[in-house]
Order: structure tokens, then sequence, then C-alpha cells
């Protein structure tokens, strides 16, 4: 399949540029921190010294998960449904903080084992009632993770904004998650396991010597296409799949917690250059996740215990993305203001 | 002077209540980290389980400081009042976030070295050219200095909204707020000492030996109140008093960076139980803060390597503060959604 081609976002007279209009504002050099590298990176990908937040999206892709037959989950497979049907009424924390920050959300049925009817609102991109169990057998086949990069891809087209954030929704997906963390990144299954919605330690236990059994059940696959397929969801492959497409139109991409990052593990080895397209929003409460970040050098903007999922710490982060726009478009500079300059 | 009386804020029957309305919302036990208790410390204050942010301010004070004459600063005094004119003018990074949040802004000339003259939007409190030089006497009397925390109490009483960030502005605060920090937490001032705006190395060692002789000049003063009147400015002598205030009047404080903290560690020598009332915005990049904050058990919301001042660490966190008053106030419950509860 076609995957697309993205470009690193290197310019070494835009960056200068860039370098000393962050420099030349009121405010001692350096003083707002992360915010100037994050102005600087919109700048890069954005192709312009004039940055914006333009229409912001969270796509959030809902799928369920064959793994959890193996009783892998706090929470039984009805919730995925169910919490998309709450997604679809408003009352989810990521319609709540959506709606707060100003940014429109899609909710894409990637493949929830569910019949939903006609649902205003949900976009239906359902390739199969869920993925089959990997503990016994892959996921998916490679045919339908395609059909799910695919998908992704298009829906990826489609947007109208400049900044996607991505979410999902899946019980028993941080369990795929994990799995392609240890295959992806060679970090041992204990520390990429967590307690997901709410597992006991017993329960952690178990979910990783299920996923340690499904690694040497399916020990030759090491392409990550074959990854993805083998031990991935519908809506990671999906994620995926979006992220790859909205770099190449080089959209600013928003990476959430730990499911969302395992996806983008999926991507970054296919198209290492997406990496110069993301924000990280967030880093999980989810063990796993800050050395997930770590894996790609990725520094995350909020470190506030969640771990939640749905795109939530996409949405809160989103502020940071206009405090970064505003203060470069906005201050004044030392000379327009009149400040003195350092002194010594 | 009468300090004012802060209630702490434990009543167990309604922490109870908003336990179980954030734990009945549809998401993960604990999923919302620190929004959720957040939420909680929102409603204790408020004293109700329906919180609100109404009316948001910062209140930003600038003084000047009579220690500048010892060389600890990277920029000339005249900062102070040009920085005062870019906020009036709109231009400050202050400006931008604040504008970008919805929050007022007040600027109150505490003790700037400059004559103003009249000028809309400045609260003039003037009450001195800035204060004395602490390497060589009292930075201020005992009498300013009650007379800067009243002046604090007073724009605090007048405020409309329930939630009051604090910013400063004023060149040489860093070290005055140093010396606070070592009289009041015993941490060694070589711990204490950053580099302000943006010292060499070489300058943060001579700002440490200023502090150092100063302390031992003045080696008899241990009573709060004496350690502010000696080492501190009259922007954080009013922050200090306006914090006071603000929580005697249960209103959220928001709590900036490192000199703001300064101000809150006199306050809560004087009334122990303002902490309850305190929402820390930020881990400033400023060397020192992080053990501040330590001293002060607190835990800031975010870490973006900021080290402006200004306030803008509140502003900045602002939206997450309306993220757990949103979550609480709007998200479905496990029953109203139908979503099934945990299996095991």
């Amino acid at each position: 399949m076609l995957i697309p081609a993205i470009s690193p976002t290197v310019d070494t007279a835009l960056s200068d540029q860039l370098d000393a209009a962050v420099n030349n504002k009121t405010k001692p050099l350096g003083s707002l921190g992360v915010l100037e590298s994050l102005a600087k990176q919109l700048g890069l990908i954005q192709n312009t010294r004039d940055i914006t937040v333009r229409k912001p999206a969270i796509l959030v892709f809902a799928a369920d998960h064959g793994v959890v037959a193996e009783g892998i989950s706090a929470y039984p497979q009805d919730v995925t449904w169910q919490m998309v049907e709450n997604f679809l009424a408003g009352g989810a924390a990521i319609n709540v903080f959506a709606e707060q920050n100003n940014c429109a959300l899609q909710v894409i049925d990637a493949g929830v084992n569910h019949a939903f009817g006609p649902r205003a609102g949900l976009v239906d991109r359902k390739l199969a009632n869920g993925t089959h169990n990997f503990a016994q057998e892959p996921a998916m086949s490679r045919a339908t993770c395609q059909a799910a990069l695919a998908a992704g891809m298009a829906l990826a087209a489609e947007l109208e904004g400049n900044v996607v954030g991505f979410g999902e929704m899946g019980i028993g997906n941080t369990t795929a998650a994990a799995a392609l963390m240890h295959k992806l990144t060679g970090i041992p299954v204990a520390q990429c396991v967590g307690a997901g919605t709410g597992l006991s330690p017993e329960g952690v236990l178990h979910k990783q010597r299920v996923i340690e059994a499904a690694v040497a059940r399916h020990g030759s696959i090491t392409e990550p296409l074959d990854v993805l397929a083998t031990f991935g969801g519908l809506e990671i492959a999906m994620i995926a799949g979006a992220m790859l497409k909205a770099a190449e139109l080089r959209k600013v991409l928003l990476i959430d917690g730990f499911i969302v990052t395992s996806a983008l593990l999926v991507a970054a080895r296919l198209q290492p250059a997406i990496l110069d397209y993301c924000v990280f929003a967030h880093c999980s409460d989810e063990q796993g996740h800050e050395q997930m970040l770590a894996a790609l050098d990725a520094r995350p903007l909020l470190s506030l215990g969640l771990r939640l999922g749905e795109g939530t710490g996409c949405a809160l982060a989103l502020p940071l993305l206009h405090a970064a726009v505003n203060f470069l478009n906005r201050m004044a500079t030392f000379e327009s203001a009149q400040v003195s300059a350092k002194a010594h």
C-alpha cells in the first residue's frame, strides 16, 4: 500500500527568523520555556512566521478487541459501545474538554462490536466487530489492517483545520498497545503493561502473561505493519493512517496517551519524519507511557496524572498551542515597546 | 496590625459528597488525575458541590528594589517602569495570556521608581520609589511593610470574582525572594538563588554573596513580618496582604512563580490555613522554586520551563481550573449514561 510521503520540517532560514522573532519579544531570553520551542515547531510545520491554530479537531476512534476474552480488562466489552453512545450524547470527558476549548470532535466507529444503526454524529468506518483474540491468532489480516490505515488516511485528508488531535475508546486496547510497544521498542513486557481502566496488581500480572505468551506464539513477526496487524486494534491502525496523512498535509499532530502513542510508534517506524509534526500533549499515568515517550525522544507538555484516553490530553493541551501562537503574534518587541535590553 | 482570619477548608460531609460526585462520572476511578483533586479543592473552598470559576482576575504588582545597586540583575532598573508601560499598552506576555483566557488584569504600582503621572489602567498604590538596599539597611520600615500589606488586603477585598491570580514585575525581585526563602525555610542561600532574568553563573554567585552578607548583617531577624520588611519588596508585601484577604474571603488563590510563592511563604507563616486556598499554577525554571514549592508541600499543575513572572503561569493554568469545574458539572454519570460499572 502507499504510505504518505512525509518531509522533515527543517528550514534553516525560517528557523533563524523564528528564533529572532521569539527572542525579540519583551521577556528575558528563553523565559517562556517550552512555549518558545512550541511556537518554533508550529512555524516549521506550517512553513511560516505567521503561525495559527485554525479549526482544531479531535478524532476519537473506537473499536473492540478480541483479546478481552483473556480477561485482561477491569470493565466489560459493552463499555466500548456504551461510551460511544456517551460521546454522541455529549456526556463524556472528551465532550466537555473539546467544547471548552472550541475544538471540533469526530467519533469514528472503526470496529465496535455493536450494531449502532444510523446515528447522527457517528462516522461509520466499521471494518469488523472488533479484532480477533491475538492470544490465539493475529488480531486482523494484513488486508484488514491496510483497509484501516487507508480509512484513517481518508479521514485525515478531509480535515479542514491545521491541528488534529487523536483519541480512542476500546476496552482491551491498553493490552494491544502494550504488545505493540514491546514489539516495536524491545522494552520488556513487564515495563509495557499497566493497570488500564483499573486492574488489580494480580490483573496486571495476568495481562503481562497473556502478552508474553502471545508474543512467543507470534515470534517471527517484526515488520511494523505485520506487528500492527498481529497485535493492534482497528482504532489503532486507523489512527496510524490518519497520523501519516495529516503529517503529509503538514498539520500539527496532537498526541494523546498510551494507546495513541502506540499508534505513533507504528507510524514513526514507517515514516520517521512524522515526529517533526507531533506535539505530545501529556504523559499519562498508565505505566509504560513515560518509557514509550522516551523511546520517541518526546517531551510532553502536561503531566496531570491522566489515564482516561478519549483524546482528553489533546483537548487539555490545546490552550498551550494557542498561547504559543498568541505570544508570537501579539507580544510587543523590545523595540516597539521601548524596553531596555539586557545590561550585562 | 490585623491579619485576616482564615479558616481551614475541611468539611467531612461535603468532602464525601465531592468524592462521590467525582467517582460517579463516566471514567475509570481516578483517571482524571489532578483535575479530580482540583475539583474537590474548589468545592471545599467554595463550600459547595456546585463549583464555579467566576470573573477570574490576575493582579500584577510592580515595584523597584534598592538592592539593584549591588549589581544583582541582568537588566537595568528602568525595565520595571518600562514593562509597566508595556502592561498598560497590552504588549506583554501576561496581557496576551490573560486575554486568551478571558481573565481580567489589574496592574498595580506598589512602589516603582518612576513618576507615571495619571495613567488609565494603572492602579496607583505607590508607597515609595522602591525599597532601600537591603545589603545596607532594611528594605523598608515595619510601618511601610504594614501599609503595603494593608493596601494588598484592600485590593483583594474589592475583587468581584472568586478566583484571583498574582503576578509581579520588579527588577531585582528574585534577589529579595531568594533572601525571603532562605530566612523562612532555612534552605541554604546557594540553593535559593537563580539566574533571574538571565545572570551568568558568575552573576548568580555574586548575587548569592550579596544575600549571604545581608543575611549576616540582619542576623537577628526571624519574625515573618520583620523578615518581610527587611528583605522583601513593596510588591511582595502587597501580594502577601492580598493573598491573606482573598483567602479570608474564600477565593481560590492562583500562585505563580518564584517571587509570588515567596510572598506566600510569608503569608503561610502568618496564617498556615491559607494553603488550603492555594492552587499552584506551575513550577518555574528559576532555581529555587522547586524546593520552595516542596517546602510548602505544593504540587504545581504545570511545568513548562517558564521563568517570566508577571502572573503568566496563573493565566496559563486557568484552563485547567475550568476543566475541573466543567467535568464535575457537565459529565454524565454511569447511571445517567447507562454505562456498565467495573466488572472486577
